[in-house]
């Protein structure tokens, strides 16, 4: 389009995100009856099938899966089954492929492979004409909408929303503390436009970005790091507070940005002594959640406090218009990041 | 010490690798005898507990399991269980906990806590009298020595075999392709000297390296990333070769070193692809493995070849003098890399 606005598309999909929860936590009733089929089914272990920020929404997921189903869980290493061919047992194996556009060769094959072996398998999709739907037993539809920009936004918040209600609905849930998560998410946005700015001048000539989270949050902080590297080509890495600690923490010092995402609750809390160390050793740390300000931090982005297990989908919000504004503060156009294309076709 | 040579431990326990590795399969019988248990009890998923380094070895064993015992597997999340208390039902399951130390208090409640509810445990560790040892039902000593550097060299490559001469025997294999590794192991070392100074030289003054590999080498991938940072400071991050596509790809340009892990087999294979959009961008390809001389790169630093599933034992053996050069280059000391402990008392 010649008469694009750089970082148009991203923007705007930033700001249907309000919406788009709302409008999914009202077709509750449609993911409840898929996971109805799964609760007959009684699967005893999970597996995960996703790529890029996918695989993010797939490890919250993950968690959840933990914590609220008491099942064991994986995270499905494509690669064996598409180069090596790996045939394993997955009789009484729940697998679900998330993958925005469906469209992912290697997801199709794992997919397709998991249900000849045995497995249960559900596609998380926001396309619900794709292949993976069509070789999938079941489907969810995240219902984001499409979405133009390269950079995935509401697609990613909305899968982790999507994956939230399925594993609350599984154990018998009402998707209560998903209920209010359209007006938070526009609490959120509106709440944070300051700080996000700050942020976006403080970061305009950084480099070298470390994210860090425990828990929940892990997966927006892994998030969070792939964002700022696609969008503004920073050296972004994301780390567990937990792994921190072991090797990465001897890279922190007075030149390094450091990202902390952290919400109210046990996530949170542990993050609080990665904290000291990281700031004793001089990092900047800008916080990001509903216990930015509980912890020692050069500046705080506020986020709505809710019950941690839905936090990430709240969190994950300011860091996608830090990552918008910092991409054109810096000269780029986060819809188009140079050598990015939307679907990747690696097998 | 005051005589201390900076990286004097580094250096030494790096050489001692081809004798602990002969030590190791000597040992095969005593490993044996784990899976013969393990067999029997004909366990129908496999989890891997680790931390740090460890979790870039459970990740290779993550790839064995699938792929040579066809049985699906998974990497725990400690803090489903340490932060959140999660009780998953683990009937059927075996967990293998990975630490060198042993001494890792999440490792330890999370092997405890799985024991509890039915899993089959396994200890892998450097240190046979450890907590986690006496917690888990089944034991396997790696039966590197001590390690006195806070980089883990010995511990890492003796880890990545004692876990494949565990999964083979599981399978009923004679440990065949580990046989040679010890010797293989001393021509890694002595074959890369000239290669691997090259390599000190060109990374003098790098800040920020990615690091890639797929299939099997991808947890080499990560596992240098790692001792990079930590011995360097280096701004490193690992992608698998697939997500690095999707994404990470947008920061790679003419100042970005990426150091690519490649041997001969179908991830090696898969590498090419990637390498050539790496680069097609003007990135300095460093490539390391018996598939380096396949590539377009700008240096190449040679490995044996070996059967694709322990290529892994020996391509690590040059990034670890690697960086230990570049730390010592830079003025460091890389046996006591600045702010780190040996073990993390994460929980």
């Amino acid at each position: 389009m010649t008469d694009h606005q750089p970082g148009g598309h991203m923007a705007a999909e930033i700001a249907q995100q309000p919406k788009i929860f709302a409008d999914l936590v009202a077709r509750r009733d449609q993911i409840a009856a898929v996971a109805d089929v799964i609760r007959e089914r009684k699967p005893r272990f999970v597996l995960f099938g996703a790529r890029g920020s996918s695989d993010h929404a797939a490890l919250y997921a993950k968690y959840l899966t933990e914590v609220l189903l008491e099942l064991p869980a994986g995270l499905v290493s494509p690669s064996t089954t598409t180069l090596y061919g790996a045939q394993p047992d997955l009789r009484d194996v729940l697998l679900v492929s998330v993958s925005q556009s469906g469209g992912s060769p290697d997801l199709l094959e794992v997919t397709q492979s998991a249900r000849e072996r045995g497995a249960l398998t559900v596609a998380v999709t926001n396309t619900a004409s794709s292949p993976l739907n069509a070789a999938a037993e079941l489907s969810v539809d995240i219902g984001a909408g499409v979405e133009q920009a390269v950079a995935a936004t509401k697609t990613y918040s909305a899968t982790l929303l999507a994956l939230y209600l399925l594993v609350d609905a599984i154990r018998g849930g009402d998707g209560r503390a998903a209920a209010p998560l359209g007006d938070l998410a526009q609490s959120t946005l509106d709440g944070s436009v300051d700080a996000v700015s700050e942020a976006v001048q403080r970061y305009r000539f950084v480099d070298r970005v470390l994210t860090t989270g425990r828990g929940y949050s892990l997966p927006t902080a892994l998030e969070s790091a792939l964002k700022l590297a696609e969008t503004s080509y920073l050296a972004a890495r994301a780390y567990s507070g937990a792994d921190l600690l072991h090797g990465p923490v001897a890279a922190v010092d007075g030149e390094t940005a450091v990202l902390a995402v952290t919400s109210k609750g046990r996530g949170g809390d542990a993050l609080h002594d990665v904290l000291d160390v990281v700031h004793g050793r001089g990092a900047d740390v800008v916080a990001v959640g509903s216990a930015a300000s509980a912890v020692s931090a050069a500046l705080r982005i506020p986020v709505p406090e809710t019950p941690e297990e839905v936090a990430p989908i709240l969190e994950i919000l300011p860091v996608q218009r830090l990552a918008h504004g910092l991409a054109l503060a810096r000269g780029g156009d986060p819809d188009n990041p140079r050598g990015l294309k939307k679907v990747t076709q690696t097998r």
